[in-house]
């Protein structure tokens, strides 16, 4: 039975996140569907991640199995029809091993997040970016991230509603680039913990703003109390990037 | 009578451009409205640039009288409350001399065209880019558009609608960048023919694609005629970034 893995582009705006939901429409919902209908078998889907409510992505991966072999160019091709108009956007298929898997066979999972910091509100990034008023020092930021990195207990930065086994998470790289008025941070780790990201730019925020400072940060990470981080930023700034297996 | 400068940015998507129509919606209705509905004076709104349909703003510059004077920072908070939600943004407001015009007094106007080179569609810049499937050379681009900088009759780049009084004009820059599938290309010129920016894309991209040698572009700005040039770029790709004043 071939295992297809696929590489895709979507706009989170109106969806409920990646999972299926009983109520609501999902980014998984709308991938399985279209392959139901090119291929007339119903499959469930694998993701490198469940993204949130809202959430954008540049390059998840997934993947499924199908009874009948196809061309990976001819997949992706049918899946971009039945697609269109969605937001959704199969970048690439590949035929890989049956031992892939989305979720496991992951080493590393990337993000970026977009805040627009300036005083008017986005015209052409509506639903793209964290508007963010007050100006904030990007150079603090950059010094209160580096508390962050390394293998630490996040208790701090999770949801409640989290399920991962553990609050320990690793996390390699925080970067922090200015572009104009964008703010863009990229942040990788092997995995991470549910609103982990957003509850950390949320943070560094309090720290750019200038109520906080970058050792508050430290501060935060040791107290293991969500209570003690910063707020939650909000999901239309995060973009799932990339995904790097073995 | 104090003078108001603004500096907008705009989705163009669903916009019959920027000048006021009589069956279509524009940015310019918008904003003139949005005046009305805060300081109850109606206006006629000036712009730098008359964009197209579905092409958008960076930074547009226009200027209207009012009868009273408003402090700058609430001329623009004001605006923005009555375009919330329209895609149309004011960054910034500037009490200016009446002998400023945002169209006469303008020395130098930057454009900016965005290409998505790849095989699938865009699903997060749907609207916001030319799709272009077939790989582009971004090399012979760059050495095709040398043959268009300076002063040169663009008569082959210029819309049958164009109403300027000479198709004589001097093009200052052609930049062109590659970002993973996106390419960028910067314009700058004091000022452009009615489509211009858009056949210069559209025969960059006959030559990036193969089709023609760089040389071929020398031949066509020679032609003086409209149908020795490449198509005309879709409207969405197309961005007015900025407007030079002395």
């Amino acid at each position: 039975m071939p295992r297809y893995k696929i590489l895709i582009e979507y706009d989170g705006t109106g969806y409920a996140g990646w999972q299926r939901q009983a109520n609501a429409i999902s980014i998984q919902e709308c991938i399985e569907e279209s392959i139901e209908s090119f291929s007339q078998e119903k499959v469930t889907l694998f993701s490198a991640g469940r993204t949130d409510t809202g959430v954008h992505a540049v390059g998840q991966v997934a993947h499924f199995d199908l009874k009948k072999e196809h061309g990976a160019y001819t997949v992706t091709g049918a899946l971009n029809h039945f697609l269109k108009t969605k937001g959704i956007v199969i970048l690439e298929t590949e035929i890989v091993d049956e031992n892939f898997h989305a979720r496991f066979s992951a080493k590393k999972r990337f993000y970026k997040y977009i805040i627009l910091n300036r005083s008017a509100p986005p015209a052409l990034d509506l639903n793209k970016v964290w508007h963010v008023k007050e100006p904030l020092n990007v150079d603090v930021m950059r010094l209160a991230s580096g508390y962050l990195i390394g293998n630490h207990d996040f208790t701090s930065f999770r949801a409640s509603e989290c399920q991962a086994a553990s609050p320990v998470k690793t996390i390699d790289e925080i970067e922090i680039l200015l572009d104009e008025d964008y703010i863009v941070t990229y942040i990788s780790a092997p995995s991470f913990l549910h609103h982990m990201v957003r509850n950390i730019i949320g943070t560094l925020k309090m720290v750019g703003c200038g109520k906080w400072q970058p050792e508050d940060v430290k501060t935060a990470l040791e107290a293991k109390d969500r209570a003690a981080a910063g707020q939650t930023a909000p999901a239309c700034g995060l973009y799932f990037l990339k995904v790097q297996y073995e």
